[in-house]
């Protein structure tokens, strides 16, 4: 059965989100519908970003992944689906697939714009229900890319200026907060492939600093220290995060988006 | 497949929600169940009223609407279920359905009363699992209406005293904010053809006021004005709100549910 | 179709439940994915087991039950899959579970070990993808639970200390508020087996006090008395609950959590 997921700041409590199910259903009613996140903050591209990126491999080929963060909706920004990796994304053309755009798993990239696969009326603020949600519906059902629009360059794709982690001296990384997850924990832009740069034997010989507090060593489990106390640990998205074992490392550390973390192999 | 929408003030933090779903599958394994809100502020039917008309017409037909917003559930207020538009609804005859008893649209009204479709055990608190997901389910499989109880007349249903907006004044328009939404929009009792009797030339020659503010002219997207400035718009429900480009307009214009909005044609 | 349940304290802004929902459809793409909660207090294993004991009875028997409250995810502490009264459930030993082990429905317990049916990578911070969600969508499909893992003894499993209701006086009952819903109503610990034990005649003739305050008889509905007025009623989880008719008994008692509740028959 096709999978469709969705990735939207319209929240919950309004009725958005129901209704770009209905018209999916209308379209294809074998579709299942999988929300991945409906509480982006509002018109927040970047964290809706790290999610998708973060999530999509997990679905199986041939999914359609539609990512609704679109404060440009009603102006003149370009629409664009792009097959990459074996999956479909559906999306404004504002930075929100910057992840999956600079590298050679990209298959195929259009703007949307054949209005046959529209809903009739289009409203001025919410093309999530009036062309997102039908195209990835007959995108679901096998209607082809190049016949929703003219295939695009993906140099001419808005990226995102994403925050790297740097190697500010010899032995020592400097990354960012760039989330924090519902239990609190930091989540930083410094992947796996980073740390290796600091050619540590292991990582429990790398320190973690955070707001003038040291964490010594990356930890495997969050109870690997006492109920309370602060860790370092790999991620789920396979980068650096502080957690608190049992607790909130957001409010323990005042810690919070935006907010620098430094790694240096330990002094022996 | 058949389809069932569920509207309900239950939040999703307690089960309540998940068990709905669980009586409705037990009976009929092949429904699919999609969640409209059940972020209804507690006891708010005025604010379920509007998400179920602005949402329902966007499913197919045949579609079973579930709302359970039902500060009355165990006394003896009736359930009731409707057949619209081509669509079924069940609620508690409590006004609920206010928008869709006012036309030639009604196919039949019933109330609900044979309990060989509720659960064996009736509790005094949870209507929503034990008479209304069971219910829904099997109306989902064909069950007629006439088999779950005795025919209405629609005149003695319970309706909501649903403000209007008024025009006040030749040429002015006096509206009220009936919901802030999570963007902090400001959505309007005014709808599209409220306005047209100002007899304007065109939207952008409407100035919008609220709280003394003026805003010149009905835009056509959010950043038709620079990011951080008011503007108004038509939104996807069909009325006018009032936004802020990239920005919340409740907390900028300091405005809530409740609050007047004035419509008048722009003095040349 | 196979049903597999969610229950877990992720919260819906983060993509760990649809990445969860990804990989179950990867494995079995017919299994309906049914969420009870998300929104459990982040490691609040307590809350968990009362949200799951209330809810499984309600969805069809061979339902597969997963419940990821897991602070000690990571760590030695094990992940278990228990068979009972038809159901499956699938969860780490921490006593999430509690209410489901002590009788004599338990039809298989074992401990979860064959890697063969997890992800390839397991992470240190994220079993309910890379455990927890494959070897649910595998039991969905049929895997006997002997091929998962080795069985255990029940008696070895981590068991919550459950609060009880005390028999404190002839003729008194002492509880706890063991939940507050979305509508501030007081779930307490005391079941409607527990309050027989006081030999009332009817339950109007029993008193509930709470915080000094009394309420005189139990409700049959929340509008038995007035609106804003507290009252007492049994719950949809069969337990007694302490209720505001159209109000908040947590914001007008100021009650909460861990407070205690009394009752007794009313001298005549």
């Amino acid at each position: 059965m096709p999978i469709i997921t969705l990735t939207t700041d319209f929240g919950l409590t309004d009725e958005y989100v129901g209704v770009m199910k209905g018209v999916i259903l209308s379209i294809n009613p074998r579709a299942v519908i999988v929300d991945i996140s409906h509480n982006i903050d509002p018109q927040d591209v970047t964290q809706a970003a790290y999610v998708i990126k973060s999530a999509y491999r997990y679905f199986p080929a041939q999914t359609v992944h539609v990512i609704v963060v679109d404060p440009g909706v009603g102006s003149d920004r370009a629409v664009i689906a792009l097959r990459y990796d074996g999956h479909f994304f559906l999306a404004p053309d504002n930075g929100v697939l910057s992840f999956l755009l600079n590298n050679d798993k990209i298959e195929a990239v259009i703007r949307v714009e054949n209005s046959r696969y529209f809903l009739k009326d289009i409203s001025w603020t919410f093309h999530g229900r009036d062309i997102f949600a039908p195209v990835a519906a007959y995108i679901s059902m096998g209607v082809k890319l190049e016949d929703i629009g003219n295939a695009l360059d993906p140099v001419h794709l808005v990226q995102l200026e994403i925050q790297k982690p740097k190697i500010s001296l010899p032995g020592e990384i400097v990354g960012t907060i760039i989330a924090v997850d519902r239990f609190g924990n930091l989540i930083t832009n410094i992947d796996v492939n980073v740390i290796r740069f600091l050619g540590a034997e292991a990582l429990t010989a790398i320190d973690v600093w955070i707001g003038g507090k040291k964490i010594s060593g990356i930890s495997k489990s969050y109870n690997s220290v006492d109920s309370g106390h602060p860790l370092s640990i790999i991620g789920s998205r396979g980068y650096l995060e502080i957690a608190v074992n049992c607790g909130n490392a957001a409010d323990k550390l005042e810690a919070r988006k935006g907010d620098a973390v430094r790694l240096r192999v330990s002094s022996a």
